[in-house]
């Protein structure tokens, strides 16, 4: 059965990888399945049509025969149930490889798109330059608490799973902000991520359409 | 096998249900499941021992045998998991189910989170009250497009599913906000969920130790 996901059109990072269908791209990798891409600009994802798709208007969706999903953590986990590689078969350890997958997404990415909305929707906002730092710290704060329970560990809880994909993910989107240096057991781990064959041609696949020089 | 989930001894919401506790509470209900209660202090969060179960240091924790979890839509999905009630069978409603929950927690309640840390965290900073419309007009960008998708129906995706629990948690905290209130369809879909004596149950439940007259 054909999967299809949708992205950006024109990737707003220009081809760095982090636009969410990457995450997507990188678990059908993980788990060796093939996939198309339909690619979508931001007009078309506000109209009728996408929306039907992801009621949100964004990027990415996931159709495979009658299923249509959005939501890229629901969608990564829908991957990673119907092949091997990316969730442990044993029960406990998969609950927990889901927790990762949460906490990723609902503890350590939301202060790290605050960074972004700061920066970028309200950088022109006179309290822009006296309140970063203060949404900063809050990054840093949970940085901390996932560098100490990471330790020297490879992974989030002993094998590559769901929730390592996701957490290297988001905090891919720190990089440029300096944060991530600042916590070299961190900065490790997404190497790490980075380094996977899988990672390499889901970035690869994203940046053959967005970058500067293609289309 | 003994459930056992975490709560503040004290909740700061002063027993209004909003603490996370009370959606895993509510989850273990529609499944009919018994559960202990361990109260924890915002001091005792922070140490050792509960950051053992809980890396971030916050509550609902889940335990059960030798299986601990964190992170409340993973302690949902995984007793949604276990037991009837809160997951349909059929595999892509399945997948359509998870899909809410992952839209709940990452798509709907990051920008109510941020309104929370615009009035406590930064109610006394000189700009709070100039970025304060801006802050409550992203959460009503979501609210637009959610009422639009639920319609007239009752839940989000056919009979009322762990989505619809972790929804209509996300959008319980705006209901002294006002914003709620612009948006006919989902004050009654949240009437709904609250209606459910599973919720009733929780929030009881929660009540009874939260309440200014408890303890």
């Amino acid at each position: 059965m054909t999967i299809a996901i949708t992205a950006f059109e024109r990737s707003p990072d220009g081809g760095k990888g982090l636009a969410r269908d990457t995450r997507v791209r990188w678990a059908l990798e993980e788990t060796g399945q093939p996939y198309e891409v339909h690619l979508v600009s931001f007009a078309e994802m506000k109209e009728r049509r996408h929306l039907a798709l992801h009621p949100f208007g964004q990027i990415p969706t996931y159709e495979e025969g009658d299923l249509a999903l959005f939501e890229t953590g629901a969608i990564v986990l829908h991957i990673a149930e119907q092949r091997a590689g990316l969730l442990p078969e044993v029960r406990n350890a998969r609950a927990r490889a889901i927790t990762w997958m949460f906490a990723a997404l609902n503890t350590v990415e939301p202060p790290i798109l605050d960074l972004q909305t700061a920066i970028i929707a309200e950088g022109g906002r006179p309290w822009s330059h006296e309140r970063l730092p203060l949404v900063m710290d809050r990054i840093r704060a949970r940085l901390h608490q996932l560098s100490a329970r990471l330790g020297d560990a490879d992974w989030l809880d002993d094998a590559f799973s769901a929730g390592d994909l996701l957490m290297v993910s988001v905090l891919l989107r720190l990089r440029t902000s300096g944060i991530l240096a600042e916590f070299p057991n961190l900065t490790a781990y997404v190497a790490r991520g980075e380094a996977r064959p899988a990672y390499q041609r889901a970035f690869a696949a994203q940046l053959a359409m967005n970058a500067p020089s293609a289309g």
